[in-house]
């Protein structure tokens, strides 16, 4: 058997994936893993939920040791150990053990970079506070543990992924908490209707949100870290968590002259190869295809990190047999408290700013068939492609079967179906999991029915005269939570009788809570010679979505 | 506008959903729409949950009344009334009014076929008995719920989805129960192994199971009705439910001379038209495309007869934009208390019925990461085309996020998916929803290293004196659950330390607990030089699948 010498820099998810599958792949070779820090192959997406106390045990973050690797793969684990050069022309690595500072080089014939990413620390004034705390590994999280307990003040700054998870878990473990975030929104990936659920949840458990908010400076006053924003306002906090995002841990490729991307990404090919065929990446670092858009995208997640790391490990061993990593879609889900959201694909703003053509529908209903308890509501927004019905994007909001749907829409996008292919999804159904008519259907359902023409939407309340509103809510609802311009409350039901209510010969928009009626109403007035558009997703912003067991009767 | 005049036979789920869409797409058609019943648009699939108490409010299952419709639809609804004949050439439907028993013709221009399927009962001895339920409507419900309270004998027979809802709900309302299924395994659908799990759960709550038993004849005993199997024995019950499966209510449509299927079913083309174009049919009635196999199909579940609803009345009003009904995948899934299994796609027996070519993997793991508080373990089997890989059918059982999986797989099969396309599906993951790599994933995974010959599995266990049965497990484990046949414990982390403890020129099964560390010992062994295979899935059935809250660690 061929004993090739594989070097691995980074021993969490793409590198363990990597060092893993090729001892599968291949009793013989000498596999080297290198981490800086004092662990590998820990569980880095649980690290928030340590901090909260909602996985007790930190045991179970440490998913393998240097011990169990070499028992279970035969790995050389070496813990306490930075990679500072590349020397590709010698095939070999520096080393330098951080603990005795004893440089040596270690020869390669492939070489696997995993590296991952940092968080960012912008160069603020105050940034080097002890107090201020970003979280990458254990050893991070261990810090946050010891500086924080219940009635501290906490502000975390990026109210992405990260951001989200860490304010709740530290609400949870009761201290206060303030959210700062750049962006004038919660959870930047989703398009901002989508993310207001979370919003409100966030806000329902006490956390004070500061959207649309920098962060200017940060300044020792008495017993506290005071935080300047800069709107000029400024919050007092005993700790400060960053997590504003990532950047690739790139420099040792960068030194060693491989192609980087323009955010300093390891570029790679299909098979997860760097411009130097004899070295490899994966994982937070790189860049790599995008699904959706064709083009180059990086997207710092465990899935993508853990299958291309396999990737890479098949193409040095497999041949020919190996596949290609077909590109990642940028799948994510977040649960704060009892709510939940995620998108798959590209989000409308992603579209709009990159100029491309799209249609788009936001549906409601709720997670499982409504007349069996616990059926709370959900929505969800597709996003395709006008002249093929491709979808581009999906997002998902709610409190239950997020993740589902989510998966669902992230398969269909994978295999390129049409919005007219989710109509006729056939999808498990009884009456705890789901519905005849899953919300997925329905979202193929509207989308076909805007694709045919049979009904027109708008996503703006019109304030104007001369159109008019019709609200087709029941009395007691449209009472209690007025549509905010002016309108004519017809219920539904009473519609057809009071057409003459109506001028034809001036625009109609149809207004409910969710958006179903609304259509109804809209194919209604549409037939009777109106110029209608249905109110799209509904005013549900005036519903408190916790309140209805079951999406309100007309 | 033209108004055409339609009628609909059957006003629940295909009868219902047609009507709703024709009226959306038609103000002015005269939309009318005949039940024997006295109750239209029900929730059918909810009948069981209100029987034990799960669903509280009986008013719930009735999702619309005559009146409701009328009101949002404009709808004739005429209940307790019946189809008698149908004059094809005079295109009028005579009409029987049940209480009155007054006959009338209404005319129609086009006509709705959606009768539903009623449930089987054979000719046997004493079947006329009035303690032997079935389960269609409301009624039939009723008649439940009055004659069962705790503490009775309730015999099932038939341990299909509905057969088996009604034993955990019977069981829930605290009756005794008695399950009798012809068949030697529960939840036929599915192959026998991904059963196990309904069937320890159905036991666990005390459910006496008699598999691979049939009916003989009912007779009247001192207080009872005893109930003779064909094997002799007999079981005394006070009540007995008979859920052995359904069959089409064709007979109006065989009397009016249209085509039926071999099972009697209503045959449409791919827009639900009958074999008179003016006559249409959907739901538990008709046969449709297989959407996995190319020939023909009947689904009587909810979900295909809604859409097929639509779909008819699509072809109608909108003419060259309706498009078809692309056929079923047989996707169905069941909760038994806290254990879910389902299917979508073919089986591995209807496979082997057919005699079609195909392979198959099953793989274990948790629902959520391991490291995450309630991680369940489950199990997913899948079938692919031998050829393409193309995915066949998926069977996934366990406690939670089944229907997640089964969703996924059903998007796939769908999709035309091959094994290799499962590898790279981007899931949602965070720590309380999926992995990074997901189960799905390495379904995908298992398959290819199938494939590419990578691991031989075996499903058999050899008692085989030549083969050396080669158990990886933990010691332990290993002494507290055996082997059921001869073998030798040798730890997989000492498994290359060992390898002169085994014979290289006999051929070696490995075993673990669920199929993983089985697989790594076969890849180390094959590698030396051994014949070996892998035994797919594992020795879970010696290990109690709730024991574990993550799958044991070698």
């Amino acid at each position: 058997m061929e004993q090739l010498n594989i070097v691995v820099i980074g021993g969490v998810a793409a590198g363990a994936s990597f060092a893993a599958r090729a001892r599968r792949l291949n009793e013989a070779a000498r596999i080297t893993v290198i981490e800086r820090g004092p662990d590998v192959s820990f569980a880095n997406c649980g690290l928030p939920y340590h901090i909260g106390g909602e996985i007790a045990d930190r045991g179970a973050l440490a998913v393998q040791s240097a011990a169990s690797l070499k028992a279970l793969l035969n790995l050389e684990v070496r813990v306490g150990t930075e990679a500072v050069a590349i020397d590709r022309a010698g095939k070999r690595v520096e080393l330098r053990d951080l603990a005795s500072g004893r440089h040596e080089w270690l020869p390669y014939d492939k070489l696997m970079l995993a590296p991952g990413a940092s968080p960012l620390r912008p160069p603020l004034p105050g940034i080097d506070d002890p107090r201020i705390f970003t979280l990458r590994n254990l050893q991070d999280m261990d810090r946050i543990v010891a500086a924080t307990s219940a009635g501290k003040r906490a502000v975390v700054i990026g109210a992405g992924f990260i951001g989200l998870e860490m304010a709740e878990q530290l609400r949870h473990k009761g201290l206060a908490v303030e959210l700062v975030e750049l962006q004038p929104q919660v959870l930047p990936p989703l398009d901002a209707p989508m993310a207001a659920l979370i919003d409100s949840e966030l806000r329902r458990h006490g956390i004070g949100l500061h959207l649309g908010e920098g962060i200017a400076r940060f300044e020792p006053a008495a017993g506290s870290l005071r935080c300047h924003l800069a709107s000029g306002r400024a919050l007092d906090a005993d700790i400060v968590i960053l997590a504003i995002g990532v950047r690739p841990d790139s420099e040792l490729a960068r030194a060693a002259g491989l192609d980087l991307g323009p955010r300093g990404h390891i570029v790679v090919d299909g098979f997860q190869r760097s411009s130097d065929p004899d070295i490899y990446a994966a994982g937070d670092a790189v860049e790599t295809a995008d699904r959706v858009g064709g083009g180059r995208t990086a997207v710092p997640m465990g899935g993508p990190a853990n299958r291309q790391g396999r990737v890479a490990a098949d193409h040095i061993f497999l041949a020919d047999k190996a596949r290609p990593y077909p590109g990642s879609l940028g799948t994510g889900i977040l649960r704060v408290f009892e709510t939940v959201a995620g998108l798959t694909g590209w989000s409308e703003k992603r579209l709009v700013a990159a100029g491309r053509p799209y249609q788009t529908v936001t549906v409601n209903d709720s997670h499982h068939a409504g007349y069996y308890p616990g059926a709370r509501p959900m929505t969800l927004k597709i996003l395709w492609e006008p002249d093929s019905g491709r979808l581009l994007g999906a997002q998902v909001s709610g409190f239950e079967g997020i993740d589902k749907r989510l998966d669902v829409l992230a398969t269909a996008i994978t295999a390129g179906m049409t919005v007219e292919d989710l109509c006729h999804l056939e999808l498990a159904y009884a009456p705890p999991f789901g519905a005849a008519k899953d919300i997925v259907n329905l979202a193929g359902f509207a989308a076909c029915n805007r694709r045919d023409g049979l009904v027109s939407h708008t996503t703006d309340l019109p304030d104007d005269p001369r159109v008019q509103v019709v609200d087709v809510r029941g009395a007691a609802l449209a009472e209690a939570y007025p549509v905010p311009v002016p309108s004519v409350n017809i219920p539904f039901p009473t519609l057809r009788a009071n057409l003459d209510r109506l001028d034809r010969d001036r625009p109609v928009v149809t207004v409910c809570a969710f958006g179903k009626m609304s259509y109804f109403a809209a194919r209604v007035l549409a037939q009777h010679g109106f110029a209608v558009q249905s109110f799209s997703g509904g005013l549900k912003a005036n519903v408190d979505p916790r309140t209805p067991g079951k999406l309100p009767s007309p």
